[in-house]
């Protein structure tokens, strides 16, 4: 190995020091000078106004070419270590601001930090407070029953096929599958997804059809476009936590239309839609989140009879569309939406994959068209692969054998969960009974015990249960939890049901 | 095939049918009944008002259980073909909506469509006009040369490396891979961003870091939580045209301030924060969008100056960050950043794989902790599979030989599309010399040649560019065109400069 150690004198007494300069190094001779001044003035060999020796004389001296030293000063320059224009002297820079140390030592100190508050960050105010945003209940025992979660159980994922997909996608498509993809989503997922929701009476072409990241983001979407700050919206009381929450966030006043046992009471949505004027009207006609009621066919239609009178748009969300395993399935609003006053949100996360993030709005040309130069301008497209995977996935039967799989499992486990609650819970307490989805909705009579006591004492007890105030927009005389199955098998349902009772009895409800 | 053919007298002498019942049908007897009974009533044979007979004369006339029969008509009833509750008559119901048919014929009449408009998408105005959302030229030209398009090559891409982390995230993860995620992201990625951060001098712990569906999405969020609309926000000129797009939609003034070879001219943005009172200041010190101008250190660390003497947030955009392949690297503002004023934004979609939507925010916990909120708030939680196929991806030694190769490359192309240019392109036109990143910014000194003409020209002779307004507020005078090399090979980008100085001097340019 041949090392030249070349001595470079600068101009400065202190920094007649011998620079080395190896030319085996894989590191480019130039890089290699640049960095040994930049570990001087690191150092304070070299101090603020030292100049260095001008390049034809660093050159002769260090028997390298002069472009190389001429590059090494160019990026001492860009680094911020010397200043001076080619021509002129180059001297060592007085650097205003180092590197913060690489390793995390903490925050900056209190006083000096820049304050991220309400003033800095209007909308941080409108993100507190809601409780369906407050964290998930927990417990110290060490295998709690779930019935908070909801979300298809991963247990039963069709992880294999997805992989199988994947696989495919990538070996046929290669880096097509990582590249941007169309604003409006994977036109193959587009066309699958028209041709599922055909089988549940909806006529809408791919174009009418925009793939979302999951139903959130489609409900985001939806609000984005259609409302403005201090709109109404009407909503089913109670509704999806998570609603709310998107409602506070876009600042619109949610009306409550309260759920009775057979859905939203039209009438009162009748007054509301009279006095109230919403911009949109919020449903969920199926296993609706989080009371699991279906509503039947006479309802569906006047509430969209209703919608058209007033000229407010219907949001269906179908999220659970495929869900329904007891008896036949009520077909959605909007297979009769002649008038493309639905906007149709579906996804599969509550059905296959929530972490694939898939969802979708189905709508007249008119909403999709805005809608997607929307979802283009704030994500530009969704993710490719994911989609491309999806798509491929219903292409064949997997979906459809997954389904009567998940069915299967699911109505196993919601017969289980009836008959045990008709075994275990006290008289005095009604819950709904679902034909499909997740959830039951228990409500527990008036008893001086607040919802948060029930909550807590359920999770001292290993019964994990959704606090039923996160589906109001205010908190509730009577207590109501949100039971769901969908992460937990039958034996665990069966010992949830008696942990549950056993916690309802000694508050003496009943 | 044991097939009863059990006659079924309805009151209505129309209806004296026989309804076959198959007990070998999949299909349970329940079902059976409930849809020929339905096809009567679509068929008209029976009529609205007709009445069905009592659940117990028909269950002994047909030979089932009367739950058979009391199931039937609770299924035609939530069907909506029947009404009347149990104890009284049930009757054929007057159905006021059917399902739409299931072939999509077309729209509906042009006159009881609902409107979709500005009244009711309030925000569809702010979505139109923008330049930067237009269509990207298009040509018939079969092979064209494509200096359009800005993003990692597909060709480049390692497809192969990510199915095989997609396949051991799925093998050892399973369905955990495809279940909802943590909403600041998957934590084994965030740790490899934090990590790959501190690489370019910028120490965050992974909790002050969000995952997001890209740059796009992370700026679509930091805008939604800083700026009100009537706000003013401080950007370069030209900067990202999406960027422009992004603050039409927030209702935000972008003040403009000018690049110069240098960067964005700080005397400039100096008067603009004096005055302006901007929400933010938005940069991109690195091979800028669509300039490819890199700043130096000196110019960084004035610009964070003025930031904290202003106390207005930087929110710098590292997109290309490590796309730094002639001389080193110099460090993002965010290295330097004791008070937690500067928002890292940054991204794989311009390094590996746009499809897998992954970027990143990173930021003082004041900041990531309602940004995380907001991000779970309208999207619940980002793609999990993509999140930790990207960490496996990162973890071992394919990112950095990746890196390698792909530097290998687009050092290779933007030297022959700099020496190209310098050999067609016709003197009096300018362009930068990016030391990294895809884009040159060409500016065409004013000849009388409109700038949509240009980008219309040299489409027809099969080149694609694009056009220099989009990046901009308002047209600008001179012609400007950003080429891009992201997905050219030095072949064509031979050809593309020819085709290129070609139009330029036939429109009597320079």
């Amino acid at each position: 190995m041949l090392n030249l150690e070349i001595p470079i004198f600068f101009s400065n007494p202190l920094a007649m020091l011998l620079v080395t300069v190896d030319r085996n190094d894989p590191e480019p001779v130039f890089r290699q000078i640049s960095e040994r001044i930049a570990e001087m003035i690191e150092g304070g060999v070299l101090a603020p106004g030292d100049r260095l020796p001008p390049t034809r004389v660093l050159a002769e001296r260090s028997a390298v070419h002069r472009s190389t030293v001429v590059r090494a000063y160019e990026e001492l320059r860009a680094l911020g270590y010397v200043e001076g224009r080619p021509g002129s002297f180059t001297t060592v820079r007085r650097r205003s601001r180092w590197p913060r140390a690489r390793a995390v030592d903490g925050q900056s100190p209190e006083d000096s930090a820049f304050s991220w508050d309400s003033t800095t960050m209007p909308v941080s105010e409108a993100l507190r407070g809601h409780r369906a945003l407050l964290p998930a209940p927990s417990t110290s025992i060490s295998d709690p029953v779930d019935f908070e979660s909801l979300s298809a159980d991963p247990a039963l994922a069709p992880s294999e096929d997805i992989r199988r997909c994947l696989n495919q996608i990538i070996r046929r498509s290669g880096g097509i599958a990582l590249d941007y993809g169309d604003p409006a989503g994977w036109p193959p997922l587009r066309e699958k997804v028209a041709s599922r929701l055909s089988q549940h009476g909806v006529a809408v072409s791919p174009d009418e059809i925009l793939i979302t990241a999951g139903a959130q983001q489609a409900l985001d979407l939806i609000l984005r476009l259609l409302v403005k700050p201090g709109d109404a919206v009407a909503v089913e009381a109670p509704t999806y936590g998570k609603a709310h929450a998107l409602f506070r966030l876009h600042q619109v006043t949610p009306l409550e239309v309260p759920m009775r046992p057979d859905g939203m009471d039209l009438d009162r949505l009748e007054e509301v839609l009279k006095r109230g004027k919403p911009r949109l009207v919020f449903t969920m006609p199926n296993f609706q989140n989080p009371t699991g009621i279906t509503t039947d066919q006479p309802h569906r239609e006047r509430l969209l009879d209703l919608s058209e009178r007033f000229n407010v748009p219907l949001v269906e969300d179908g999220f659970e569309e495929e869900m329904k395993y007891f008896g036949q399935a009520v077909l959605p609003v909007k297979s009769m939406d002649d008038r493309g006053i639905v906007i149709y949100v579906g996804t599969f996360s509550k059905v296959v994959f929530p972490g694939l993030r898939i969802g979708w709005i189905a709508a007249a040309k008119g909403v999709i068209e805005p809608v997607t130069d929307l979802h283009h301008t704030t994500c530009l497209a969704g993710n490719t692969l994911a989609q491309a995977a999806a798509a491929r996935f219903f292409e064949g039967s997997e979906y459809d054998l997954y389904l009567r799989r998940v069915h299967r499992a699911y109505r196993r486990r919601m017969k289980t969960m009836l008959e045990e609650m008709a075994a275990h819970i006290p008289a005095g307490c009604s819950w709904s009974e679902p034909e499909g989805g997740y959830s039951v909705w228990l409500s527990v009579p008036s008893c001086g015990v607040k919802e948060e006591e029930l909550v807590r004492r359920c999770a001292e007890v290993g019964v994990l249960v959704s606090d039923g105030n996160r589906y109001f927009l205010r908190p509730q005389p009577t207590p109501h939890l949100r039971l769901s199955i969908s992460k937990t098998d039958e034996h665990a349902i069966e010992e949830g049901c008696k942990r549950l009772g056993k916690v309802l009895e000694e508050m003496a409800v009943g």
